[in-house]
């Protein structure tokens, strides 16, 4: 994962989330990496709603998710999201979801999670596009704050 | 339900749409009522993305769904859809589910359920907006199509 | 609503649960009433997990919910939950949505949304049954402390 | 994609499927993936429920798919999926997802769309396990039909 910025999103695994096998359907991890991905633009001070007001959307053009170990009904995992690409032409994306002992999350330190093991490893690769779903190049402001970020500004 | 024009779709439950307590999760209801009201909508030779060309939409103001009976992992269902109010102003449906024995499926008559009770019930009540959401009169023309549909044109 | 406990859940919405109409699809408002009510069930000390770990569910019968005002990308919505019936057989909530000022979050009060309007109103009617899925009476205790959250006990 | 048999599945997309980019949410299209899957291992003879019932799943441990060109409310997609690998530890799918013309669909043959291109490219990597979640060698019957079906038996 990137030596950059990254961030760390919580969050409850609803019923509505799971399956008969009594464990999380696997179409939901695209959206759990999809909100890992959303407040780490917020990071930049150009949130996803502020990126579509100035016309540009960023689409997937593939994922991959890796499964590691369940995740289960009302526990708490961590969403760990990282820049790996950027350019004017395209976003990539690197995520690591832990499974979070509840008790243990008023003290969690980044330290704590080292020794710790990812439940799930994502990638997502973005594309830019404007209103009309033809690619275009970002705006130049956008990849430099997003440059910053990821610390290769 | 409507005396009027009934439409009948099947669908087959995947296992995405059931939850740890291995029955269908109660949030995919909504979906399937849907599928139903958009091949219903299919019938009046308007379907839902000419209705949305016309700068049409039919958003919810209410739905209410009974569940009888669960509906489990790749069982067949029919979902029977029909108008029971038009005007200008509103669009309502109700809407009968029912599992259906797989081997009976070839020669399904509307008589064949007759006595058979429905696994879920639902009605859903709907406004006419425009593109930019606002409530309108909706097009002459869409509502003779659906009373006519309907029975009562 | 109750006069009793009741449950203040705040959830922002994601972008998989918009649709082409750019609103939240009325799919997903069933599942943030499951959120704020499995959130409820956390206050009594009896959490979703131990209430099935006893051997007991609470499937959906019904629900009902009424649009108001579409949600939107990003927002962050208040969702409420209370008891409006409890006994060994059954159990059913009522719910408001409300969409939240994103800045007034800090210092909400329950005062501040007294003026305010729910963006959605929902009821969920639930049975008890045992793990096989048949209905059963509830356990004394669970009632016991529903009840007092309920403010009947 | 595989030699040996391959299965093909018609899907039409419902409106619940899009978001706000008007185009399918990229979590949805492993849920196409375990369609076509699904369908796919009913022609063994052994469909999914089957297998459950001997005691076996096959949830996956890695998906990877490829975004070609975005699906939209209301097509029919064709989904073919064929296995790439069988063993008694493992399970692998090869998937293309196709936009289909609607006229077209009565009429089509496997040759109609050697010229087209796919929408989706899917792959999904499944082990083995238990009713307890734990992995375990597939039954040597299951594996042999499934191998019929790959060509390589």
């Amino acid at each position: 994962m990137s030596t950059g910025t990254f961030c760390r999103l919580y969050y409850r695994i609803p019923f509505s989330e799971t399956d008969a096998m009594k464990i999380v359907h696997h179409s939901n991890h695209a959206k759990y990496l999809e909100r890992g991905r959303i407040e780490f633009l917020r990071l930049t001070g150009l949130d996803y709603v502020s990126i579509m007001k100035r016309g540009f959307h960023y689409p997937l053009v593939e994922i991959r998710t890796v499964f590691k170990k369940p995740l289960v009904f009302d526990e708490v995992i961590l969403i760990e999201t990282a820049i790996v690409e950027v350019s004017r032409a395209r976003l990539d994306f690197a995520y690591k979801i832990y499974s979070v002992p509840e008790l243990a999350m008023p003290s969690l330190s980044k330290e704590a999670f080292e020794g710790g093991k990812p439940s799930v490893l994502g990638e997502t690769f973005h594309c830019c596009v404007n209103d009309e779903g033809r690619p275009v190049a970002a705006d130049a402001e956008i990849v430099e704050q997003l440059k910053t970020l990821w610390g290769k500004a």
